[in-house]
């Protein structure tokens, strides 16, 4: 056993209440716009077979996870990513599902990379999913839901930009450059680094890859195109045409939905994923200072492959990480909010049973109520409340035991009022009742003042 | 790569979205309640180095633990509890944070156990904690709040009763009955199976640890006592007098609070953990049908061992499983709230436009709306609508999109009522205005009845 200072893992975030109080922020506005979508969530283990993992992305991935052999010698791993999780428990209930379903979820999920300034090997990331729907309507809802899943944390049309393709144009692209289906995955890849390498990086690739410099000129070009333009110059390709009509169908939903500020048409965006098979997208910050906020596309193949059931489905991922950085960078935390309504100041122990008495009655009515864990000073109390944030004060001393009231003191304004003691401790949902007159003489021993119950605890504690 | 289907893990749930909803209903009542209370919430890593749990409570626990070697060569664990977490994030801050602190978290913890019936090896657990105060105030503070968490859900105090004892009292009970300190922890373990194997079963493993059989009969029938007459049994017990009396007064602050019908003293209550030094609680069904809630106590070494920093504090867990059924027992899971207020339905696709720019609108709103994503007939998407649980239909066909209106049908008494459709997309708080005489002949080219933006996707497709 030693004795130093264990510390968390590198790559592992630990939520401090400040950074936890964020992240509920975000986590509470992504689940306000699920439930606007018809949305509703689900969860996983963040424990999984390794083999489903694997079985989709092939045993490469198996470097960059979490995976282990566990005490009963089955292989398994932390998980990556949601979809396969999803795509299982899909299939798991597909029969009983109503189509389209709309499910989402707000995973943790684990990947281990190598050590890197401000790269972490875990993230929370909202996933939301429509399974059962090939229409255009569908590809439009899921992109509107993930520009509202950002527009809830007051970000708008100047701060990010949704850049829109569809995998099935960039291949009948390809198709029309002489490049064979074969080839597409590994030049979709390849495409992928154009923002990262530059035309000549790939360029450089694509000449790896067999492409000739002509058609890697065509193809380089026409990805800069907006798509009518890219439509027009291959006027007469008709998988071309249809793929150019079904994303500018996509366009003009997004548009009549109001987000038109928010999209822009990018032939050059593929995913790096191989298993898209139509629309795909990215939300990227206007300032393009940091990496990719969000990342989804239609996924057709997929959950057959990985769970049996043949059906469409397309969805998004939207991490914690790099959206926080954003949400910093354009003042949009929020600021902490107050967290304690009443502070209970006792005058003396004597008038202990009383604050406690109160305390129940307080938070039984939904209020945030601190008090002293030991006895101090008044001075010493307030000081406390104060620094609590406390909103107001309630004051018992002897006097106000033996009349039977609280003093009520607004912490902002100093302004104070006296209530009878049992309308703070006997009615669940009442407001305090302001002390009349003749409550005020009324003597000591007639008011019904006590808490529920302040029996010695000796009596009661068999 | 195979093609058979892939299972989740044995002992892992997946949790389909009724699961999920009720999870939610629990985790939101325990955010309440640690709201009143003052407490904040934090989170860390469900990943730590081994070293985190090994240093607490030796070798012995890697057995149950998910542990591996990560890529870097690192002993790593999956957390089984909160605490070490904690204590190493209280640590880290121990300086700047107010005392006493008070946090809570609802990790999600794991535990490698043989595969049994009903014995998961993860669950949730919602833990509070108070650092900085030894004060039986904060016992009580600490013992009302998982009360009260279980309270929001419902549970009276005919369903849960919270046993309480405590490590001095028992401590001193066994130097009275000629058991020396060394052999404390072990004759804990002991008597914690007092429930599981009975009188005799405890008897002979005391005589197993050297404990004589006068001393093992005098110990088994103090236990059985009241608090006073255990007290009143060992006058002159200084050790007994001091514990019982600090013990009476953490139950007469609990009555003050107005919890004595929920509170039980119970000498034969340990727990099981070593690192408990005072206080000790759990909560249980009243019919004794399950297993422990709750379970909590005062471990004021315990940071210093595991975190370095020299600070009092107490605690709990409650975990989400055995709570789940006894809500289901008691019939005290909330049934299902409607999920969607508004369905759109489209007389033709024409409307298609005008549809999804009402429904950006009303879900700015706040409002859960939904639409067919794909055309279909009108009764069809109305049986949708029904089946969806919508509280109201939104109807717009050729004509009413000419007239500049819709249909609002309220789906539980099918009533209708037109309203101008720009009532519907224009104002982001407004309530819809009922159609006035002169809206109903205003010229549709004069209506603004479009949503922000209906131009054709290709022009913005930039």
């Amino acid at each position: 056993m030693s004795s130093g200072e264990i510390r968390g893992l590198t790559g592992f975030r630990d939520f401090f209440p400040e950074e936890l109080a964020l992240r509920r922020h975000l986590f509470s506005a992504w689940r306000r716009v699920g439930a606007r979508y018809g949305f509703t969530e689900y969860d996983g283990p963040p424990l999984e077979a390794l083999e489903l993992y694997t079985r989709k992305s092939g045993e490469e991935i198996v470097a960059q996870l979490y995976e282990f052999e566990d005490k009963g010698g089955r292989a398994v791993a932390l998980r990556p990513e949601m979809t396969p999780t999803f795509a299982r428990m899909i299939a798991a209930r597909a029969g009983g599902l109503a189509k389209p379903v709309r499910w989402f979820s707000i995973p943790q999920l684990f990947r281990y990379e190598r050590p890197q300034r401000g790269r972490l090997r875990e993230h929370f990331q909202l996933n939301m999913d429509i399974v059962g729907e090939t229409n255009p309507l569908a590809d439009a809802e899921i992109i509107s839901a993930g520009i509202d899943a950002l527009r809830e944390l007051g970000l708008g049309a100047a701060d990010i930009v949704v850049r829109i393709s569809d995998r099935r144009l960039i291949g009948a692209l390809l198709d029309a450059n002489g490049i064979s289906a074969g080839d597409h995955i590994s030049v979709f890849a390849t495409l992928d680094r154009l923002e990262k390498e530059g035309e000549d990086g790939v360029r450089a690739r694509l000449a790896e890859s067999g492409v000739e410099s002509e058609a890697a000129t065509r193809l380089l070009a026409a990805i800069r195109l907006p798509l009518e333009e890219l439509a027009a110059a291959h006027e007469g390709d008709e998988a071309i045409a249809e793929a150019a009509c079904r994303l500018s169908t996509v366009f003009a939903h997004l548009g009549a939905a109001g987000f038109t500020d928010f999209v822009r048409f990018d032939a050059g965006l593929v995913r790096g994923l191989a298993y898209y098979t139509g629309t795909v997208f990215e939300i990227w910050d206007r300032r393009d200072e940091l990496r990719a906020i969000c990342g989804g596309g239609r996924y057709d193949d997929l959950l057959k492959a990985l769970g049996g059931v043949d059906l469409p489905a397309l969805g998004f991922g939207m991490g914690d990480v790099v959206l926080t950085e954003l949400l910093r960078d354009r003042e949009l935390v929020p600021a902490a909010a107050r967290r304690v309504d009443d502070y209970i100041v006792c005058v003396s122990d004597a008038e202990r049973p009383l604050a406690l008495g109160i305390a129940r009655a307080l938070r039984d009515r939904g209020r945030r109520v601190l008090y002293d864990l030991r006895p101090r000073g008044v001075g010493r109390q307030f000081k406390a409340a104060h620094q609590a944030g406390a909103g107001r004060t309630v004051v018992i001393g002897p006097r106000e035991a033996e009349r039977g009231v609280a003093i009520l003191r607004d912490m902002a304004s100093g302004e104070e009022r006296e209530v009878v003691l049992e309308t703070l401790t006997r009615q669940p949902s009442g407001e305090e009742r302001e002390v009349a007159p003749e409550t005020l003489t009324r003597p000591p021993s007639a008011a019904p003042t006590r808490p529920p119950s302040t029996a010695a605890g000796g009596a009661d504690a068999r």
